[in-house]
């Protein structure tokens, strides 16, 4: 992914320093133009822009931490992955060494940068952001700033890294129970894609009911959606196949049924996820 | 269910037998025309066409066992949905009664029926299809025979609801994760309709892979992916959010980079997952 991001700096002009733990990793963007650093703080002197893209914040902290005076004025835009709490970590960390900060989140894979089907996502100081949006915008795609709360960017990243994947869990768990069946991939994908587009066609209905807090159901029982699931299992089982993901969707769809929410709608599971939790902090 | 499959056959002008076990269900459509039967036995004799959609197949075999001698020579459409083996044992007690025999599911909720947002799969005999498509037009939207062996339609279903309920649970829990850290869905809706569009999108791919037993990653490695959904579960965990459902997707994605498929796409999953299985059988 970085080499991604330096190479979109690079083809849209921004003379750009590169450096990382592997210096033969630059080699490529060094022969399209890049500047190869040879430590951190020497990366960052006289930088109008410090982005960072590492494994986790841990790493970048490792890497950000030395370099801490050549930082001073600055500003880092931290598009590394990690959790809401890493992200107001690093926030903290900037903020005492004077450092301008930028949470970011990549949403779309390498592949995308500099493309169209781009999406990042930033959080942190508006200003910040617009002074330094016309450089980013060399990544491509749809950039979005989302608040001035440094961890908000990593907040919707998990959100939605949570959405997706777990959604792919049940698309690899559903083409194996197709194929189990005797249906080939390219038969079940038509009707696949129909089921993905259900489930985008039903996000804005399920935001607005959870944020005017009102379930009932007028489509769909989440007890009939609980009977519909619990064939999934017993199909999935006669088939051999591992069910610990359809299980638990199940169990926490019985939960929320015996807590008096089976006439509901389906996105009383997530009012049933916050209440749990409360349940427990108060016991 | 069956009030609005009913409800769709009168307002398309054909003549329809009503029964229901509450008697008084059946009120409002013998107001519309529908002519009320006494009994099932009642309700098949002299039916060219004979719809069920009752709970589950066992209730199904309840109600039609004391009516086949009526049965012998007609057409049953079992609408009802339950387990591709549920539909094999249903086709094979038509066969030994003499009951020409078409399963189908509904793949969209109750009031897509008689709109063009209706979808159903239909599998059996072709010829019996093509006999009877014209009035199972009534019902709306999309139609699809999809193939002579009665189970297919049971396994289309139980494989598109393993899709949809288990992203479904993935939707609730990311909006559930993103009111905990303070967005509102209405924020999130944009950006996970994204996600729904980017998980449709995967869907060719996807099908493709597995019919070709191909798993080389050419966007997103499986161990990146785990790293991705660990984030999601430590932020999860920390706003005391349950996370069974994502740390079942997370243990599978393990299981499968432990057996050597941490370089591999995504799209392994479903072939580890049938690989288990036959592991397990071997055993």
């Amino acid at each position: 992914m970085g080499q991604a991001l330096a190479r979109a700096f690079l083809a849209h002009g921004h003379p750009t320093t590169v450096w990382n733990r592997s210096a033969a990793k630059g080699d490529a963007l060094v022969a399209a133009g890049a500047r190869r650093a040879a430590s951190v703080a020497d990366a960052v002197a006289g930088a109008g822009l410090v982005v960072v893209c590492v494994v986790d914040y841990a790493a970048a902290r490792q890497l950000l931490e030395p370099a801490a005076a050549a930082l001073r004025g600055r500003t880092v835009v931290n598009l590394t992955a990690d959790t809401p709490d890493a992200a107001r970590a690093m926030a903290a960390w900037a903020a005492d060494h004077g450092v301008d900060y930028l949470d970011g989140s990549i949403m779309t894979p390498t592949i995308t940068i500099d493309t169209p089907d781009a999406a990042l996502i930033y959080s942190g100081p508006g200003d910040l952001y617009r002074r330094h949006a016309a450089t980013l915008a060399a990544l491509g795609g749809t950039q979005r700033h989302l608040g001035a709360d440094p961890s908000r960017a990593a907040a919707f990243d998990v959100a939605l890294l949570d959405l997706f994947w777990t959604a792919a869990a049940g698309m690899t768990h559903a083409f194996a129970l197709a194929k189990a069946e005797g249906i080939d991939g390219a038969d079940l994908v038509p009707l696949a894609e129909d089921m993905a587009g259900l489930l985008k066609a039903s996000m804005a209905e399920h935001g607005a009911r959870l944020d005017a807090d009102r379930y009932d159901a007028d489509i769909a029982e989440l007890s009939t959606i609980a009977a519909g699931l619990e064939h999934v299992v017993t199909a999935s089982e006669r088939r051999g196949l591992d069910t610990a993901v359809q299980r638990a969707a199940l169990a926490q769809m019985r939960r929320a049924i015996e807590a008096g929410h089976g006439g509901d709608d389906l996105s009383v599971l997530s009012a049933a996820l916050l209440a749990e939790r409360e349940a427990v902090s108060r016991a």
